[in-house]
C-alpha cells in the first residue's frame, strides 16, 4: 500500500470585494481540518483566490490584473505556504498566474502543486480554455476565458507524496486527452480544480446534467487510466452566478469514493492506496501492451471536423 | 429532427454446436421483432455467428478456420441479408472475416453496417485486440484474441441512414482514442457489439465492476464526443463462461435510453435523433474551438509508459 490521505477543499462562494487575506484565511481553515483529518495533502479549487471573474467583460486592464498574482507566494498566501509547513500537509491550489519577462506579460490559469515542506514542486496552466474572447450581450453573465488567459502546451506528471501526480483545471476535465497524456507518463493521482456554473449561456438545454457530466468524465478519466482524480469546486451563488459543487475523489476503479454534499466551503476525505492504480495500469489498460497509436493519428492532425491542428482547412479523405 | 428508430439485438449464448443457419434464424427472429417495432437498423453484437472461440486454445488451424466466414454473405448468412431487404431494415453485424488475396491469408475480428436494400456500406476491422496470443494454463478460460486475429489499424465514418455512422467492436470501446477519432470526422452514431466475460482472470478483484465500466466507458464516448452510441451483448453463461448483458442505447447526453435487462435474446429500442447531437459538437465539444492537439502529441508518439509508437523504448523527458 502507498497511501496518501486527501482532502477535497470545496468552496462556497468568493465574493468580488473579498480580499486575498479574507480567503486566505478559509482556505487556512479547510487546511486545519484535513490536517486533524490526518490528511497528507489538500486540494483547492480553480482559481481559489478571488471570485471567478471570467464571468464579466472588462476592458480596463489594472482591472483585470487585479485578479492576477504576481509572485507566487506573495504577501497575502504566504500564510498558507508557512501553515502548510508547520502542520506537514500538501496542497493544489488554482490562481490567475501574470508573468512578465523582458517587457511581456502572460496570463495564465494556473495551479501549482506545494509539497509538505511548503515548496513548490510543480506548475501546470490550464490548455482547455472554454468559453469566448468577445463579449457576448445574449449572455446572462459571460465567460471570457479565452479573453483574459493564454492556453498552456503541456500536461506534465511530477513524483511527489509518494507517487506520480499529474494536474489539470475545469474545463480540461472534460476532454479524454488530459488523462491520457498524463497516463502514459504513469500518473496515479489527477488533482483538477473548477469552478462550473450550472447554467451554460450557449446550450441551456442540458443545465439538469452538469453534476452528471462533471462525475462522468472524471469517472472515465481515472477508469480509463488507472488513476486516482480529485475534482474540487468552487460552489454555489457567486455573484448572481449558481456554481454547482460535486466536489469528489474518484477511485481508479471509476467509482466515487468521497464527495462534498454543500455548495459551502467543505472538505471530504478519503484515504488512497496509490497501488490500487496496478490492477488496471498492468492488466486492462496496459498500454504499452494495448494501445494501437497508429490508429490515433488524426487525433493530433486535427483540430476539429473542419480544421487541421495548424489552423488550415480540414483536408478530404484525411 | 433527424430520426432513426435502433434496436439493441442482443443474444444470448451461442453454444459451439450451434450452426449457422440456427445463428442466423435467431438473428432473423430479433430482426422481424425490430421492424414490427418500426425500426430502421438493427445492431447484433460481435462475432454474432458462432460462439465466442477465442475462449479456447487451438493449434488445428482448419478448426481455427471454422470460425471465420470466407465471403459475406455466403450461403448460410444470405438470408439475413435477403431478409433485411424484404422488411427495409439495416443491420451491424460483427463477425469472423478471413481473406485470401494472392495466397496470403489474413484474419480479423469484423463487423459490417448493412443498409435498407441489403448492400454493404462499410465494414470495420477491430483495432483493439484485448487478451493474450499464448496459451496461459492458470486461466480457467482463455482470450486469444491476440493469436487468433490481426488488429486493424482505422477507424472510419460512413455517410447512410441520414447520418454519419461509424463501428467498434468490444474492446475498442473501452478506449477514449476509439470514439475521438471518428468524433474528429463528425460521427453521430457509434454502433458496437461486444463479447465481455464477467470474469477477468488477470483483475478478478473487478469482475464485480463489469456492468459499470461498460456503461462507463460508453457514456463518457458519447458525451465527449456528441454522438449516439449503441452498445450489444451476447450475453450470459456461454459454454460454460458467463459474460454480461448490459446492451444499451446512450444519447449524445451520455443519458442512457434504452436497455435490455435479460442476458438472452432480447431487443431494446430507441428513437435517436441524430440533431442531438448538435449542441454538444456547437458548444462544449466544438473541436474547432477548444482542442488544443499541440498538447496531445504523446498520445501518438508513444504506446505506453515505457514504449514509443514504434515499440522502441520511451526515451526519458519524452
Amino acid at each position: 500500500m502507498r497511501l496518501i490521505n486527501v482532502a477535497a477543499g470545496q468552496l462556497g462562494p468568493i465574493a468580488r470585494a473579498e480580499t486575498r487575506t479574507q480567503v486566505v484565511a478559509r482556505l487556512s481553515a479547510l487546511m486545519r481540518q484535513a490536517r486533524e483529518c490526518g490528511c497528507d495533502l489538500i486540494v483547492y479549487p480553480e482559481l481559489a483566490l478571488t471570485t471567478f471573474f471570467p464571468r464579466w467583460f472588462m476592458e480596463d486592464q489594472a482591472e483585470i490584473d487585479h485578479f492576477f498574482e504576481r509572485e507566487m507566494p506573495g504577501p497575502e498566501t504566504r500564510p498558507l505556504f508557512d501553515l502548510a509547513r508547520e502542520l506537514g500537509i500538501g496542497f493544489y491550489l488554482g490562481y490567475g498566474e501574470l508573468t512578465s519577462e523582458g517587457g511581456v506579460i502572460n496570463r495564465y490559469n494556473s495551479s501549482i502543486l506545494v509539497d509538505k515542506s511548503g515548496a513548490i514542486v510543480a506548475k501546470y496552466r490550464k490548455v482547455h480554455l472554454p468559453g469566448h474572447a468577445e463579449h457576448e450581450p445574449y449572455r446572462r453573465f459571460q465567460h471570457l476565458e479565452k479573453r483574459y488567459f493564454e492556453p498552456g502546451d503541456r500536461f506534465d506528471v511530477v513524483e511527489a507524496f509518494g507517487g506520480v501526480m499529474g494536474m489539470a483545471i475545469c474545463n480540461d476535465r472534460r476532454w479524454p486527452e488530459t488523462y491520457r497524456v498524463m497516463g502514459l507518463q504513469g500518473v496515479e493521482m489527477v488533482m483538477i480544480g473548477y469552478n462550473t456554473p450550472v447554467h451554460n449561456p450557449p446550450a441551456p438545454e442540458h443545465d439538469d446534467l452538469s453534476l452528471f457530466h462533471n462525475q462522468l468524465v472524471m469517472q472515465a478519466g481515472a477508469y480509463q487510466n488507472g488513476t486516482w482524480v480529485v475534482g474540487v469546486a468552487k460552489a454555489g451563488v457567486e455573484e448572481g452566478v449558481d456554481q454547482i459543487g460535486g466536489s469528489c475523489i474518484i477511485a481508479p476503479s471509476g467509482e466515487v469514493v468521497a464527495a462534498c454534499t454543500t455548495k459551502g466551503d467543505e472538505i471530504a476525505l478519503a484515504r488512497c492506496d496509490l497501488d490500487l492504480c496496478n490492477s488496471y495500469k498492468r492488466t486492462t489498460f496496459n498500454f504499452d501492451v494495448h494501445r494501437q497509436p497508429q490508429a490515433y493519428r488524426m487525433i493530433v492532425e486535427r483540430k476539429g471536423r473542419n480544421l487541421m491542428a495548424d489552423g488550415t482547412p480540414a483536408r478530404p479523405g484525411k
